[in-house]
């Protein structure tokens, strides 16, 4: 049996419907786009399997696609992202849900199996493993299967592969990869919510202080951004020239991880590489020193050897803080065993920014249900236009109003465009 | 019977003592304080009757007097702030500790006159209360005091105005006064940690939204320094035409709370002033506006009117979070109910800014036990060394080195100086 | 008769040589270059004829062709640019130069004529005047020429015509579009100039003041970040709504020119678009409100509707500045005519800056020298490897040092890249 | 003869007039107190003997003075500052102007000695040769004189001198010690100014570039505030620990000089010492560091230890930068010859900071006609309301409102203040 009905629990569902509230309040684009999709109902008869983190803000989301006319069945894309509460709410407004916090890998699958029996026309994705099962386990669905959305960045390396290899049997739009997600998502909202993860942990004041932020994405620019907005003296590591000098150019310090080791207050590490920060740095580090992570996995600080290093560990002595003990006496301390600060030790990214990912997912998913009957296989890029769509929703919802072209303007660019 | 006693829990002691253990990481000034303390016992035999708000950070400073030489007795100077788990770590140390969070006025006024029971020689306030207490109720200690410090605005007010009335009976040092306080703790703690508390509360993204921040003395400027920092558009009232064009060549917008009312997404008060938002201002609101308090008391926002005003009040709809739902359906999120929201919802000034406010406090004491003989009553200014002191002690625990005169500019200094 | 061998004046050309060593010493990259060059002899026996802004930059760039081996033959791709001394000092050191600053549009041609008279197996150009007149009036040279290098946004445009209707001969790299001139040069050094340019021409207090800003490309946000670096306050306008949404989550007040037009102390325009301040604005804007451009043409600010508002025109009321008498009285003024306030009021870009695009030239030449041989006729990227090697390089004369993958790292990324 | 008659040159006069006419547009105070004191008249029948820089802002400075009824006799303050336009439109105002650029020592106080024979009643000074001149060589008008002002710090310490020999023999008001000017022209004027020179002299891009700043006083503060917006690193020494802490809590870096002297691109000394960039530290610098000063006197760069060590000097190398090559081939450069860089390379403080000070001094002006009869001889601080009146018009000025206390605020504060 799944998930789905085992929580009759009113009241769970109760703390779930507020906090989906809570997050309703600041997502005004996909607010809007629900009073859009209410009308136009340009998903009308679909059937959609998706797994996704299930938490509040994916509860709005998949709230939107179904008054947009889609019958929906979610899986969770990650066990320990579940919250059950919006779980519960959703079922109590007769959604099919299948995700419970903390559950095994085989209940993990089960779950997306049985979302899977929706017999999706189309699917949204999270990772890939949803569109993986379809194509390993389930291929009988795959005949009825006309499109699917992917939201991040290895997902969508997953599908480019089996595009490569001609395994992929369906339209696929490459939702992770507009501006709206990269400008906006991780620039605004893992800036904050990192630093956000660190003071709750730690209470530690960042004015004065030397913050080392591994990475300059656009990730690390909006981490690099914060740090500094609070006061601190920043420091960048880089593995990539043209991102080292835009940051050193933008005022920030470049350094080697070797060099900012005995530097550092604070090490934000956000690359997607792993062992960023090692054994021959944790040495050369001030006693005090506070590690966090704020990449998508916990290998960018080399846990590991801060173990075999440490002579003594004590947990937990800050919520979300380790300290290890080293056999000199100095101190580190690792936020959220080095797990992503901002989703452990705070609430991960605010409303207001999911509302752009999910709103650029929620149209993604209305042009594949217009054009996926055009479509061949292969993985798609999100149409321009929907970028700009999410942003002047945006704008729209926050009172802010942008020029237009004139028309002697729009002839004059018309003109230069094409040369003439 | 005070509460000294009363708290045999040993767990709880263990509590507060890691709590104590993790405030004093981030207290190098004191730490070396302590060190000179222990060796030079400057407070040698001293008694001393302290009325402070009993912190972690509080439970570090006592500790180096003590080490100083002084026995202490010490009660709260705010019931609401109490730490229990620190109060029974203290009394664990051997310390007399008349404390526990949330008790009655009755008790409150009982657990100063507990601490007043030592026979003072020297006093440390905070709010006046003790001080007060001595004067009217306790004047039979009077003649063993010899000297006192206030940590607060208030409390120094009331101070002078005994003075004018040659009511006070003994010196007193003014440490709130001090530069090291208001540049640093109002500055850097209060801004940093304003935020955290609303970031806390809300999760509210601040980047791009409105911030009006009211008041820009040293606590309002380090908020608007923060928010900005935060990506948010920063609009600052004031009632001083010299701090709001200071604000306005830092390249804050200016405005009355009339003209910010409906421009805010995010109000904080910090004036010292009452009624800075009224009525008036909350009737002009955005839909979804918050308010939030950092001025010492919780009458900056009139949140009476804003009752008077709504048709319901949902309480907590996140955690310190209330929502004021006008006639017309906008809805008004007020957070901490109008109190100091970096204190209820979030954890106060950082441990680092507290450290200096604290040295200053215990330099003081030491100076105090040294030229108490030779002051009169009356309200002394810290001596502008022990700012020196606190700072240069501060820079040499961070690493930092600065520049020395040489004997030629010492020279030229003092000939200029001097006008030759 | 070209200017070649017009300017016998060896005190011009040693005003000009000084130049060149004082641009020299801000183009570490260049200086790198020209010794690797001098060594490896990339060009060796290649005439190249180009047609760029003859200034010292433009000479010190050349000048690491000549030492790789190239012979050159130099016109000027804009008449009102040339720096007449660094012309002389270039012929001095043996160089054929056509350029003097200020000439028609005869001379102007001739010169490009006279430069290709060296019969290039490459060509370097600055806005596709040179190739034009290749295709169209020098079609004997075209079975010569292997290659060619353009400069311009404008330039690239025109080529990629050519390519669509197969008119274009021979291969073209688009050294425009790389990296790093869009990141460095257009943010950083148009960002620093622009606002020298106003503060040269008017010695206007930034601090405090509204600055608008027309276009929030890379060139805006530059523009921005030093107006705001300055104490200003900023609003952006926009037509883009994904910039316009940047632009405010960086925390830009975001308007439309007609709510912009009456709250700005100074307007800068930045679009690349036409008539971006046009009547409709003039007469809503304050008394002595400036008026600049920072767009590549002079018509971004509609002069002549300006002219016919105004009634009187006050010319020169400072340098670079005329006044705009409005008939009820209130003043406009507006620097540089309108065109190009950082190449008119002041230097234009930093040689610094200029480092980066130029070695970004002088690499795309050699690895034009190397492969043109199997490249087709048509329009080609920068290869990424050259901005990584500009940035190295810089980064290196900077004394910066980044991090090297580890194997483990290296393999980490492969994997996860090819998905395994 | 004096120079009052010298220069009966029109076109001189012309071109004086168009410096002041440009001025006067970005001094709405001082426009606002000229339109008060032409009806209120408060300075009918004085005469005041005035040594100022002769520049344009002090031409609309006095110009207010005159209107408000006061007969002026205008000396130079400094020769290097004069500009011979500014004080021929003045005398084609028909105004007393004692002053002409360039002048001897000895021709310097026959110009104050003759602006002293109007026998005034008041005096304005700017460093305190006046008043010194008064009570030395002209006692004889002594009697007649009942108040003065001082502009600057080290007429201030003069007077304070003599005022403590019981040598002042009439009340001064030390307008230097304003708000308004330490705040805002000390940190806005000479931030922007300061850099400016820089950019001007060398045209060097900032972004990136280390900048170190020797001094963090008002000024120091302005420097870095700018040189940071630029994109710089910015590196703060200074020998005060609090200044020093302070810096750090803001974020920058403070090291000695020895420690920052191999790290700086650009160097800013604006201390009030002498010597601070040494013989130690030029042996320590990059090739190519630039050496600027914005402290009042030429002496806090050891320019003559940089000679010494120097085997070749190349003047003029750009306008306003020599060249210093060291025996090891590095070469340092020197602007304006180590003299304020701000005035030399650039043109000073900005008219829109000027208004403020030369408000504040007009208003002393009437202040002290109104209440000299009350005051004994000594220094007196300007009248707090001076400050608050100065900002209060520069606030109407730029269209800000700002709020103002209810009845009952006022009530709290002022129950507040006295205790009850």
């Amino acid at each position: 049996m799944g998930d789905n009905v085992n929580n009759p629990d009113a009241s769970l569902a109760e703390a779930g419907e507020r906090r989906i509230e809570w997050a309703l309040r600041s997502m005004p684009v996909l607010r809007a786009l629900g009073a859009r999709f209410a009308e136009t109902r340009p998903l009308d008869g679909l059937r959609i399997a998706a797994c996704l983190h299930v938490t509040a803000e994916t509860a709005v989301a998949v709230g939107v696609l179904r008054v947009g006319g889609a019958e929906l069945a979610l899986a969770a894309s990650n066990p320990l992202s579940t919250q059950n509460d919006v779980a519960a709410a959703l079922r109590s407004y007769g959604m099919e849900v299948h995700a419970r916090a903390g559950v095994d890998r085989d209940t993990y699958y089960r779950h997306i199996h049985q979302a899977l029996d929706i017999a999706p026309d189309i699917v949204l994705d999270d990772g890939c493993d949803l569109v993986n099962t379809l194509h390993t386990e389930r291929t009988e669905l795959l005949k009825g299967v006309t499109g699917g959305c992917e939201e991040t960045t290895t997902g969508v390396i997953r599908l480019r592969q089996m595009a490569a290899e001609h395994a992929l049997r369906f339209p696929v739009v490459a939702v992770n990869d507009t501006r709206t997600k990269r400008m906006f998502d991780n620039r605004y909202g893992t800036g904050q919510s990192t630093l956000d993860g660190v003071i709750r942990a730690t209470n530690t004041l960042l004015a004065g202080r030397t913050v080392v932020i591994a990475g300059f994405g656009y990730c690390g620019r909006g981490v690099a951004e914060r740090a500094r907005g609070h006061g601190a003296r920043v420091v960048v590591t880089e593995i990539d020239p043209v991102k080292a000098l835009d940051a050193s150019l933008q005022g920030y310090e470049v350094r080697t991880m070797a060099e900012a080791a005995p530097l550092g207050d604070l090490f934000i590490t956000v690359t997607g590489n792993r062992d960023v920060i090692r054994a021959e740095h944790f040495i050369e580090m001030k006693d005090g020193a506070i590690l966090a992570n704020a990449g998508h996995f916990d290998i960018e600080i080399d846990v590991r050897a801060l173990e075999s290093l440490a002579e003594e560990v004590h947990l937990g002595v800050r919520p979300y803080t380790d300290e290890y003990l080293l056999p000199d006496s100095r101190r580190l301390l690792l936020l959220a065993e080095g797990r992503l600060v901002n989703l452990t030790a705070a609430e991960g990214h605010p409303a207001a920014v999911m509302d752009m990912s999910f709103s650029a997912q929620a149209l993604a998913v209305a042009w594949l249900a217009e054009e996926r009957v055009r479509l061949s296989p292969g993985v798609y890029d999100v149409p321009g236009e929907i970028d700009a769509e999410v942003a002047r929703l945006k704008l729209a919802a926050t009172g802010v109003s942008i020029d237009t072209l004139t028309p002697v303007q729009a002839d004059y660019l018309r003109s230069w465009r094409f040369g003439s």
